[in-house]
């Protein structure tokens, strides 16, 4: 959470008047995104807007890790997916159609406000919804031309266990170092090769997901998204969502919602109702390696919040122990 | 700039449903506020709002440096001044009348939102605007009730230069180590004790002022206020403003913008006017020994953006070479 770069209300303005929105009545960085700087901003409205009413956006800067040439898949994804009722935030387009802009050597993007917050503590209603929307998600990519491989796949798991060494792992706790040691090849061993693939969120935690009651208003920063095995998707969701986060217990009743919410849309295969509970392991392993990365790799007092990969050892351990969870 | 502190959606909405303002829709947390975490949040609107369409407040968690005892005195003074008409965000108290809350040991208190932008390159008829404010301020807050000593005076310039050091301020700049020596003694000595005091802001930067075109649509963060002399206040927002923050020079046409605006409403008494060098001096040298404390005890990847203090040394410089600069 951070804003990484100085941007002057001069400088916005004249950022703004590249797009037809308006001139800018307000703009405030905000703390999200950890390889990006955001600011909220409003405006007075593209011309000819009925009532004159002000507009809301989100101007991001790209600072790390995105590569420029990667903008397009990103930004034009979203456009996709909003165009087919997706709750997905568009992008405006400047005034010449460009999907971004460059200040100095960074790109920056302009792109639709959503309401809703992102809750801590999901309810069935919330999981169930959520199931919901990323089966729509899964549905209406299905046509979007664009690929891009994914980046946080076996490979790079492995290439983060090796950067953080055996040690360096468990200084962490020794249960990370035991799970890259005897779980990692035994997943990447079993990892299904013929299951449907396509274009996924792959980072879809509660942080990603803006929600008003039970209603999903807003599926967010998709600076993740790629194309591979559609069912892993879900299982980095089931992940990220149905456990009690105060005391680490597995949610059963959460756990139903968002696959019952998610085959309401999309019914799964045998075959990948079978892989659940391994790509579920995947997902676990995945996000565990680059928060011990990231771990040992941020200052204690460094601009972005930490994220504790413990919790994901005991999630893997679960869903190894538990191979009939889904059936 | 920073959020300090988790809060959750769900403690949010728990904290909105004390306040008539209707249920949350929106919270991002904004980087704004080097001593509070704050948030930009939209709610229905209170009950009964003519058109059902939503509010905005920026909510504010005070972390560090403020006594809770003296919020009451920040947050009535905004409620004051805005009922007299002056752009200043209203407190929203809650439904038992109370101008702030606690969550766990923090105090926390809602606040309206006020469209606009803070500038870094000031026009000079945004320095005639904020002359004006800053005077209509001063008159309106001549009603205000209750008192509170200026913490950032000269005792505790003295305290801060010591606390620095002179090694630790030549280590930043030798201009700086060579102000404190010579030109505090002399600040202090003949520092005015007969001229008319009232409530001040003392903190009037352009990024506590929001503009749209040249009219001033907020002046925020009073969290410094306090009674002291008035015309330091002008001598304050006058460092503050009229600068070429490019390449450091002084701005005449600003200067002259901002004492023509303020003086269109408050006119200076003789004595007020011959003292805004001396005072201006002070001012220099307040910021300069805050940011030089700071620069010292501030690490430099912390959350929060150091500010150089040696451009004040450079200023207090211009002001005391310039003893009939508002003549």
């Amino acid at each position: 959470m951070a804003v990484y770069t100085h941007l002057g209300a001069e400088d916005m303005a004249a950022l703004i008047a590249a797009y037809d929105v308006g001139t800018l009545v307000s703009a405030k960085g905000i703390a999200e995104g950890v390889s990006n700087s955001n600011w909220l901003i409003e405006t007075t409205g593209r011309a000819g807007s009925p009532d004159g009413s002000g507009s809301r956006y989100i101007l991001t800067m790209y600072e790390f890790r995105i590569d420029i040439a990667e903008l397009p898949y990103f930004l034009s994804l979203l456009d996709h997916l909003s165009a087919h009722g997706c709750p997905v935030p568009r992008t405006i387009h400047d005034r010449d159609g460009a999907l971004y802009r460059t200040i100095g050597d960074k790109a920056v993007a302009l792109i639709e406000f959503l309401p809703g917050i992102s809750v801590s503590a999901p309810s069935p209603g919330q999981a169930r919804a959520v199931g919901g929307e990323l089966a729509r998600l899964h549905l209406a990519a299905a046509d979007f031309p664009a690929t891009r491989a994914n980046g946080m796949g076996i490979a790079e798991w492995r290439r983060l266990a090796e950067a953080c060494g055996e040690a360096g792992l468990a200084a962490i706790d020794p249960a990370i170092a035991q799970a890259v040691a005897q779980d990692l090849p035994r997943i990447a061993a079993a990892w299904p090769t013929d299951l449907p693939q396509g274009v996924i969120h792959a980072d879809l935690f509660p942080d990603n997901v803006l929600v008003l009651g039970d209603a999903i208003t807003g599926l967010i920063d998709f600076y993740f998204a790629c194309n591979d095995i559609t069912a892993y998707d879900l299982a980095v969701t089931h992940l990220a969502w149905c456990w009690d986060t105060s005391d680490g217990t597995f949610r059963e009743d959460l756990s139903r919602a968002m696959i019952d919410g998610y085959e309401a849309v999309r019914p799964l295969s045998a075959a990948e109702r079978a892989a659940l509970p391994l790509l579920a392991q995947g997902a676990a392993m995945r996000f565990m390696m680059s928060r011990a990365y990231d771990w040992i790799n941020t200052p204690a007092d460094a601009l972005v919040t930490r994220k504790d990969p413990l919790p994901l050892a005991h999630r893997l351990t679960f869903y190894r122990d538990n191979m009939g969870l889904f059936d």
